[in-house]
């Protein structure tokens, strides 16, 4: 087999980062030259990093944590993140020179994989980008995150946050689909625009417009709210307890809003999930990873017949990797933050 | 059918009430003499109070609140709440003149109540009072927010706070028959040795010896909690949440360390709800009165045969009633709180 000699660009994590997270946390290194070879006897891949995915649950692994669901980023080395790529080489029986894979992989242009966890990529008529997004962990979170954990029935009243994001964006339509009535939050104008015009949200607002997110809710949902589906944690939340329904549900998928916080905002009004008794549920889409063959039987159809739409925020280069997911946690994307490394 | 002549002591609740209660709050008025009979064309009962119960959720119903689960007292009238009473005179065709029962009355000495919702004692072989208790509503508290929210498994390890309440001591001996390890957690040491010694925990502490409740929950669960049963909120709930293991269950049945507060504290560590996966419910007894009937199925043998231990703090006299309920908040009572009006 010819060997191709390479440099490979990377972005290294300086070291742990406390409070919000800076561009100069990380650093582009480009290594010496090598040879693209896996190693003598690896059951592992060589792949070439095409699409890397940048998402709000990376900011914990920027600390140093231990026996969290997710391990912490090594100081020194690459960030590591879910990402498409192609098999340059394989070591793993279920993998073969050639194939396109989405799941966890390196910030750099070509790494060293193990193939445990991986999903072969079999649809190949759709952007391969939408793989880390709609087609891949994002849209897993919001199909198990509202259709599992949230038991949505028609006519409920759904509110989301952070609702033109990789996951919200996709939980609004879901609803949409379920015959709810859906309202989204987020953070500028144009989010607000693309959700009620692109979307079908019925209604959405611009949280940072609000002085009173109680009084916000309240004027978009006088019923109150059956279904939350959490993204952002603190005041939100705590609004959002002073409006749940009876029987109300909160899908409890992440809080960006307090990632970069050094103590978590104080929620107030967790009285009301016994008034009104309401079940609130943490969840972490890896535990339902054996649910995506059914997932894509549902999704493929979805957006090939036009019937969901998806928006993602692209940048090109490894070199602009850093800004951009960075750029998450003051919400300066708008819609599903991908980077492209390479496009084949 | 001959009529007796009475007057008819009252507890009254002067007006709403702002932070913590006082007896103050409460004045006993002795009506002028009356004729004890149910008015004509009634449907309702006319009965004598034997028992009546203090129960922590009676603080909400001292503030002026719309829409929620309970009505809020009337100044100027007798506080309700459960009790056990003899029916004197029955307008309603399910009971009869002598019945005993239970449900809501007033804090009186005579009253005319509806029918609707009252249960009828059967069981007339265990103490009357155990009906404001383990065979009332704390009673069914515990089975459904116990058995029905949490789940429990053999072998989980579970935490009960305010554990020689009402409540919390039936969850740790419902804790035990199901072969579960549990904790509990009180105010004294007299309680503490309650917990250890009449019902049977596998341990338990005096949460207002602990300056740090985050390190005491790792000293006495290292393994971390399956099953949290929510009774008192606030600090204690944050540094639960750091404790939960993966999966693990809260029943939120009350939050009396935030009753007495204009505006509750803060809970800063929700975010485990996501990366422990936890599950935390909310819930009402009065939801699930219906499944009383097999409650009292499980629950009269045990009581019988003794494998099941209930502590009561009587006090006598409705004139006592006042300082007895206001003792709760601050942890006064020694078991289930009850004021005996008269013993048949």
């Amino acid at each position: 087999m010819e060997q191709q000699v390479i440099t490979n660009k990377k972005v290294i994590l300086k070291d742990y980062v406390v409070g919000f997270p800076k561009e100069s946390d990380m650093i582009l290194k480009t290594s010496e030259t090598i040879t693209l070879k896996l190693p003598e006897g690896s059951n592992g891949l060589l792949v070439k990093n095409l699409y890397l995915s940048c998402d709000p649950y990376m900011r914990g692994r920027m600390t140093k944590t231990e026996g969290s669901y997710v391990e912490s980023f090594t100081p020194g080395s690459p960030l590591t993140g879910y990402g498409v790529a192609k098999v340059l080489e394989s070591g793993h029986a279920n993998f073969k020179k050639g194939d396109l894979i989405w799941g966890f992989t390196g910030w750099e242009e070509y790494s060293i994989i193990n193939a445990e966890g991986l999903f072969k990529i079999e649809h190949t008529d759709v952007p391969l980008s939408y793989y880390t997004g709609i087609l891949g962990m994002p849209g897993m979170t919001a199909y198990i995150g509202f259709y599992d954990i949230c038991a949505p029935k028609k006519g409920e009243y759904v509110f989301v946050s952070a609702a033109s994001g990789a996951v919200g964006q996709l939980v609004g339509q879901f609803a949409k689909l379920s015959g709810c009535y859906v309202v989204g939050s987020a953070g500028t104008k144009e989010k607000v625009d693309l959700l009620k015009n692109k979307f079908g949200f019925d209604e959405a607002f611009n949280y940072k417009e609000e002085q009173d997110l109680d009084a916000a809710l309240k004027r978009y949902f006088p019923e109150g709210i059956d279904i939350y589906f959490e993204n952002v944690g603190g005041k939100m939340l705590d609004a959002v307890l002073l409006n749940m329904r009876l029987n109300g549900r909160i899908s409890v998928c992440g809080m960006i809003s307090q990632y970069n916080l050094e103590q978590g905002e104080g929620v107030r009004n967790l009285f009301t999930l016994i008034t009104k008794r309401v079940r609130m549920q943490g969840f972490i889409v890896f535990d339902h990873y054996h649910k995506y063959p059914k997932y894509l039987e549902m999704i493929i159809p979805l957006i090939k017949n036009g019937a969901i739409n998806y928006i993602e925020d692209i940048v090109e280069g490894l070199e602009n990797a850093p800004a951009a997911l960075i750029g998450l946690y003051s919400g300066k994307n708008v819609g599903k933050q991908v980077v492209v490394v390479a496009r084949e």
